[in-house]
């Protein structure tokens, strides 16, 4: 805690730490799933099948969220979604959320209670709960979210999985999220489509079981961005990967964006992070299932290329670099 | 990332987040509950009896370790255990570890080898794996750390079953870590046994399934002070807990080191945390596993009182207080 922190009641060092679990967790309604919700020293949940799938990942502001860009809720969304879609992209459904929260203790309590709502209304989405967490005082503002999910009895759905002949299809936005960021940094708040994009991603998480049912051989989530995380895919399976450019769809509406800044859309779209669509591998393109856009094939070799061309430009996003 | 910080090969910024997931995950052994370990977008963890427990802790720099005062390996051990012990705490085993870390770009990378080693060491304690994690760039340096856990068909053991006429009984050590931080406090490294107690708390894991084993009514694990702790099963069960300082052994070693500093070593066996031995409440005498000691019983009321007073000074550690 800073020395000079007020102390009043508006603060999270006015309410405290158990105060503010009270807060957070009281009158909320939790999923069958939740066996044993917050309160105890751990959290009970149902594994179904004898087997949980579990991911961490942590958002620290300034470097995943700025909060004159997005409203605390609109960080709590964006920090379950980006958990749950890892979820979603082993093939498995969202069941349980913990949620690890440090801030400095001249914290509004009211700025915890936002982002607690946000987080309970993106784990409703999926149908999870938030079971668990910790809150502790850190001079920066840190969000540490564990997502756990079950397979429901079918196997998990790899990355090292694809083979030479397999289509590759995606599932939900490419290149919004990186428009709305375009568009964020230069100083504007709209178009609202794109830059709510950013805010909130709305990864497709019905679409990671459905690619599961319908033989998906490889799946991934498009956090970094298309080229670099179906690299992941190329390099765990041994193969290599080529995008056809026509048939990567570029909406109309990241065109105007694209116009306006000078920009191009396309690369948003092969390179842009944080859409959180679902990327995988099919070995059969009467098999992609409906709501998926076959996007390119798997070949021999290595590496993404685009109409059998390395692409260029830096390839997606990696922490530190 | 810092605009000044260094981009050399000994940095995290050097080395990268993809080079550092190699670094603290390849060549280590996974236990069979690793059904598939780190490097997907999810890892996937036995639950063999159709439940998992989970819990999370957040470690901060200057809150909850201080690297002057420990090696970056103790504070990897520490960050584990202290979830660990949660989960033993509902009765549970650990099975599989998620590790968050945020830490400023300019760290050197050798830190964040020697922080997972200590994690890998203290997870093989309780025959644990660390299954996956997130590394991203954070100015402070933040551990967040979900354990997970199988109850292995037992009833997991809450907060909220303590009953009227149980004995209250602890296992592992009271006091030695807030004697440590006493004398770390005040300049000293030594002795070494409660300077190292603070370093790298030692709960004791078997003991948690052990107490479950012998139909332990409640249980929690001591991290924010004995009188805290037990005040969580007070309220949760409704009753009140009286202890007996002739029960409560206060280790000739304490005595010697709270002589030394002109403290009461009482004090730091009731509100001290951070040891993380385990308090449980049984409801026959005579059940109380080997290695327990019982050091009061379940009363009617509410509150924990020691030789049927109220403790005056304040009980223990809430977070932003």
């Amino acid at each position: 805690m800073r020395p000079d922190a007020p102390q009043n009641a508006d603060t999270v060092a006015g309410v405290g730490e158990f105060g503010l679990i009270r807060r957070v967790t009281q009158g909320r309604i939790q999923p069958p799933s939740t066996l044993l919700g917050p309160g105890d020293d751990a959290a009970v949940v149902a594994a179904p099948d004898g087997r949980v799938v579990a991911t961490t990942d942590v958002l620290v502001e300034g470097v995943h969220f700025r909060l004159d860009w997005s409203t605390p809720e609109q960080v709590g969304r964006k920090a379950v979604a980006v958990n749950m879609a890892d979820i979603a992209a082993m093939g498995a459904t969202p069941t349980a959320l913990l949620v690890g929260l440090g801030c400095p203790a001249d914290t509004p309590a009211t700025l915890v209670d936002e982002l607690s709502a946000g987080m309970w209304q993106e784990a409703a989405v999926a149908g999870a709960g938030v079971v668990g967490g910790d809150m502790v005082t850190c001079e920066t503002l840190v969000i540490s979210i564990t997502a756990l999910g079950s397979l429901n009895g079918a196997a998990p759905v790899t990355r090292a999985g694809a083979q030479v002949g397999d289509v590759v299809a995606v599932c939900g936005r490419l290149g919004w999220a990186a428009a709305g960021l375009a568009v964020l940094g230069r100083g504007f708040r709209s178009p609202v489509a794109v830059v709510g994009a950013q805010r909130v991603p709305e990864p497709p998480y019905a679409a990671g079981p459905q690619a599961a049912a319908a033989g998906a051989t490889a799946m991934v989530d498009v956090s970094d961005g298309l080229l670099a995380d179906l690299g992941h895919i190329a390099v765990a399976s041994g193969i290599g990967i080529d995008l056809r450019t026509d048939l990567l769809e570029v909406h109309p509406r990241l065109q105007d964006v694209a116009s306006a800044l000078g920009a191009d859309p396309r690369h948003w779209v092969l390179t842009g992070g944080e859409d959180h669509a679902l990327a995988a591998t099919f070995p059969d393109p009467r098999g992609v299932p409906e709501g998926w856009r076959t996007i390119g094939t798997v070949r021999h070799g290595s590496g993404v290329t685009v109409d059998g061309i390395a692409y260029e430009k830096p390839a997606g996003w990696e922490h530190w670099r």
